[in-house]
C-alpha cells in the first residue's frame, strides 16, 4: 500500500519568557515565546516538524489555521508529495477558499509555513541530510522548480533564478567544506533587550566579545534619550571596530525614523532594523534615502515575496531578514533569497524567538554553497534562548553558527519540552500565574536586580 | 451597576453559494459565502453586530480570532468605550502578543474588524441613528479622534485630516437631504460572474439595463481570448454610453495585466480591478502608466491603511476599493476615506458577497456628507445575493443605494438564518452535501443550462 501523510499533530507551546522580560522591545513589552508546533507523520511512521513562531497569545488562532490546513495533506501519497514540494506549496497557498483570509498573509499563511517547513523536515530525515545540505545538493532546476513566480516575475524570472543558481554551481563542494569547517557567521542580540538595566547590558555585551562576536544589536524606540545613551555606552564599552545595528520594532513613522536615526547615527551605527510598519516599501525608501550610509534592515514581519520583491527592487531595503516561519515556508524563503542575490542585498536572517535559529540557519548556509557564494556582511541573528528545547539546538563557536550535521531542519523540539510547555495544561502554566493581561506597548519597568540568564 | 460588556458569541454561517456558481471568479472558483459572525452585548441586553466575510473553509479560524480578541473586550464599561472608540481600536490592533499574528493583516485584523464593526452597530442602535447618519454628525474632532495616524502621517497628519472635514462642514445638512432623497449611485456585478454561460449574461445585463444600471462589471481572468469576447459582446448589448468595468481578481503579473488589458481595452474599459497582487504598490503603479485612460482600482484585499497610502500617495490607483471587512473596521475605513480624499482618488467600496453591501453603504454615504461632498465617479458595488438574511436589507431603486433608515450598521442577519446556515450543524449543510473539495483555480465548467437566479 502507497505511503500516505496522517493527520497532523499540532499543539500550543509556550513559554513564559514575559517573567524575566527576555525578548523585551519597543513593541513587544512582554512576548512569551511560543509555537504552534506541527508534526507531519507518514502511515510508515516517519515524521517531520514545523511551527508557526508566535509570542503568547493568539497561538491558539495558529492552531486553528494548522487544522484548516489539514485536509489538503492528510492522505497524499508521501513520495509523490516530495518528489513536488513546488506543487505541494501551490496546493496550500493556493486553495481558493483558504486565500481569501489572507492572501497570502497573516495567521494562514504562517499556518501553511509550518506545514510546508514540517515536510521539508520530513523529506530532510529521509534523506538523511541536513536541510542546508540537502537544498545545496539539488540541481538549479530543481530549485527553481520549487519556487512560485507568481507576482515576482516582472522582477525575477525562472531563467534568471536558473542563471544565478547555476553561475554559483562552481566552488559549489569547497564552499562545503569551508561551512563545515568554519561554520557561518553570527550577530547577537542577546545582551540588548529594551527591558534589561543598563548595567546588565554591559555586563552581557562584554561577554559577548569575550564569546568572539563581533557585531552587537540593541533594541530602540522606546524613549530616544535612552536609546542615545545606551547606544553611546555600548560604543564606547566595544570600541570603533565592534559592529552595532539597532531594532525599532516598528515602532517609529516615517519622519520619526528618520529623525531618531539621525540622533543614533554619531555612536555608529551599522543597520537600523524595522524604523517602521513592515508593510511600508516606499516609507523604508524615503528612510533608506535619509539615512545613508546606516543601512536599512527588515523582513521578520514582512508577510510574502511580494512586499519583498518590492522593498529589494527599490532599493528601499539594504540588508534583507528573512525569517524561517513567517512567510509559507521553504520554498517562499527560496524566493526571496533568489530576488535578493538578483538585487545584490546580503541576507541577514531574523532569528531568536524559538527555534527561529535552528530553523533559519539552514537557508542562510544554503545561500552561500549554492546563492552568493559568499558570507561578507552577512550574519544570521543569534538570541541565547529556549535552545535547551531542541533536539538538535544551534552551535555557536567564536561567534559563528558550526553547521547542522543530523538529517532534518532542526525544528524538532524535545518531547519533554513538548508535555512540560503544553498551553494550557502543561505543568509550567497550571503552576504559575496566568499570562500578565498589560496591554501596554511600554515596556514594564526593568526589574530592580539582574536576573540569572538561562545558560 | 456600571453596564459592561458581555462575553462575545461568535457563530461560523456559510451559504452554499458555490451549488450555483453565484461569485465565480478566476481566482475563486466556488466560494461558499460565509461569516464569522459576532454579537457583542452589554449586561444592559442591548446588542451589536459584525462579521469577517470569508468564502467558506477558514471561516472556523475566524471564528477563532474572534475569540482571541474577547478578554480585550469583555467586562469593559460600556458608557466609556463608546466614547472612546479610538482609544478601543487602538486597544484591540496594538495588543503586543496578538499583533504578531499580523501585523495588522490576514485573519486576526479582519476578526478585530468584525469586533469594532459590532461596537459601532451598538453605537449606532443606541444613538437610534443609522451608522452613516451617526458618523455624518459627529464633529471634525470628533472624526479625526477616532483614526490612528500611526504609519500614515507622513501621508496624512491629522491637522490636515481636520481641514478636510472642516471644509466639508457647509453644505452637510443639504446632502444628507439630498442623500434621504436620492439615495447614493450603484454598479453592478450580478451580470458578470466567470462561471455563467454567455447567454446568462447576456439575459443579466438587459436586465440590469431595465433595473437602471449605467455601469456593469464583468469577470475576467481565466482565459483572455474568452475575456476579450464577452467584453465585445456586452459592448455591443449595452451600447457606448454604459460603463463597462472588468475584474481580473488577482490573477495577472504586472506584465500580463498591461498585456491583457490591451486587449480587453477596445471594448471601452472604464477600470481594471484586482489587475495583480493587492500587495504589490509598485506593480499597480507600473500597470496604471501603461493602462491609462483605463484607471486602475483595488482594495477589496487591501490588508491595511499602510497599503492605502502607499497606493494612494503614489497615484499607483485611480479607484480606491474600501472594504468594510478587511481593514479593522469603521475606525481604519475612517482613515482610508481622508487619505483617499486627500489624494483625490475617488472611492467605489467593494461589496457583494454576505453582507457586504449592507454595511460598506453606511462609509460611502458619510463620505458624501461629510468627506468629499460628491458622488461624482463613484459607485457602491451592487449584487444580488443574500440580502434576504438581514434584518435590514439594502434597497436599490432604479441603480441607486436608497439610504439605510434603520438604527444601525445593517450588519444584524435574521436569526432565523444564522440557524439555518450555522456551520457544520444548521439543516442546509447537515441535509446537503459537503463543500466540494476542488482544489483547482480554475472555474469549473459553466452548468449546461441556466439556474435560476435568487430573486
Amino acid at each position: 500500500m502507497a505511503d500516505r501523510f496522517t493527520a497532523l499533530e499540532v499543539t500550543d507551546v509556550r513559554f513564559p519568557t514575559s517573567r524575566e522580560l527576555d525578548g523585551s522591545d519597543a513593541m513587544n513589552a512582554d512576548p512569551d515565546y511560543s509555537a504552534a508546533y506541527v508534526t507531519v507523520g507518514t502511515s510508515a511512521g516517519e515524521t517531520g516538524h514545523g511551527f508557526v513562531f508566535t509570542i503568547g497569545r493568539g497561538t491558539e488562532v495558529a492552531v486553528a489555521a494548522v487544522r484548516a490546513v489539514e485536509p489538503l495533506v492528510a492522505g497524499l501519497d508521501v513520495e509523490a508529495t516530495l518528489a513536488d514540494l513546488g506543487g505541494f506549496w501551490k496546493r496550500l497557498v493556493h486553495e481558493s477558499q483558504l486565500r481569501w483570509l489572507g492572501p497570502e498573509k497573516g495567521v494562514m499563511h504562517m499556518a501553511i509555513g509550518a506545514v510546508v517547513n514540517a515536510v521539508w523536515d520530513l523529506r530532510a530525515k529521509r534523506a538523511g541530510k541536513p536541510l542546508w545540505q540537502l537544498l545545496a545538493d539539488l540541481s538549479p532546476r530543481e530549485v527553481v522548480e520549487l519556487i512560485d513566480f507568481r507576482y515576482i516575475a516582472d522582477a525575477l524570472t525562472p531563467d534568471e533564478a536558473l542563471q544565478i543558481l547555476t553561475d554559483a554551481e562552481p566552488g559549489k563542494a569547497a564552499r562545503q567544506a569551508q561551512l563545515l569547517e568554519n561554520g557561518y557567521p553570527a550577530y547577537t542580540t542577546s545582551a540588548g533587550w529594551l527591558g534589561y538595566s543598563d548595567a546588565k547590558v554591559a555586563r552581557l555585551v562584554r561577554e559577548a566579545l569575550a564569546d568572539g562576536f563581533t557585531h552587537l544589536k540593541l533594541k530602540v524606540g522606546a524613549d530616544i534619550g535612552d536609546d542615545a545613551r545606551r547606544c553611546a555606552m555600548v560604543r564606547d564599552l566595544v570600541g570603533p571596530e565592534v559592529l552595532i545595528s539597532v531594532d525599532a520594532n516598528q515602532r517609529w513613522d516615517v519622519a520619526e525614523a528618520i529623525e531618531n536615526v539621525a540622533r543614533l547615527a554619531p555612536s555608529g551605527l551599522y543597520w537600523v532594523e524595522e524604523p517602521t510598519s513592515p508593510d511600508d516599501v516606499l516609507g523604508h525608501g524615503e528612510i533608506a534615502k535619509a539615512v545613508a550610509p546606516v543601512r536599512v534592515a527588515t523582513g521578520e514581519h514582512v508577510a510574502n515575496r511580494v512586499i519583498f520583491k518590492q522593498l529589494l527592487s527599490s532599493q528601499a531595503i539594504q540588508v534583507c531578514q528573512i525569517d524561517a516561519c513567517r512567510v509559507a515556508g521553504v520554498n517562499e524563503n527560496l524566493a526571496i533569497l533568489l530576488l535578493a542575490a538578483k538585487y545584490g542585498v546580503p541576507v541577514c536572517p531574523h532569528a531568536g524567538g524559538v527555534g527561529l535559529c535552528e530553523v533559519v540557519q539552514h537557508l542562510s548556509m544554503f545561500d552561500f554553497v549554492a546563492v552568493t557564494g559568499t558570507t561578507d556582511s552577512r550574519w544570521i541573528e543569534y538570541v541565547d534562548h529556549l535552545h535547551e528545547h531542541f533536539v538538535d539546538p544551534v552551535r555557536l563557536q567564536r561567534g559563528r553558527y558550526l553547521a547542522p550535521r543530523l538529517p532534518g531542519s532542526s525544528a524538532e523540539m524535545r518531547h519533554e519540552s513538548v508535555q512540560q510547555y503544553g498551553y494550557p495544561y502543561g505543568p509550567v502554566w497550571n503552576a504559575g500565574p496566568a499570562i500578565p493581561k498589560t496591554q501596554s506597548n511600554q515596556p514594564r519597568p526593568a526589574v530592580g536586580h539582574d536576573l540569572e540568564e538561562r545558560s
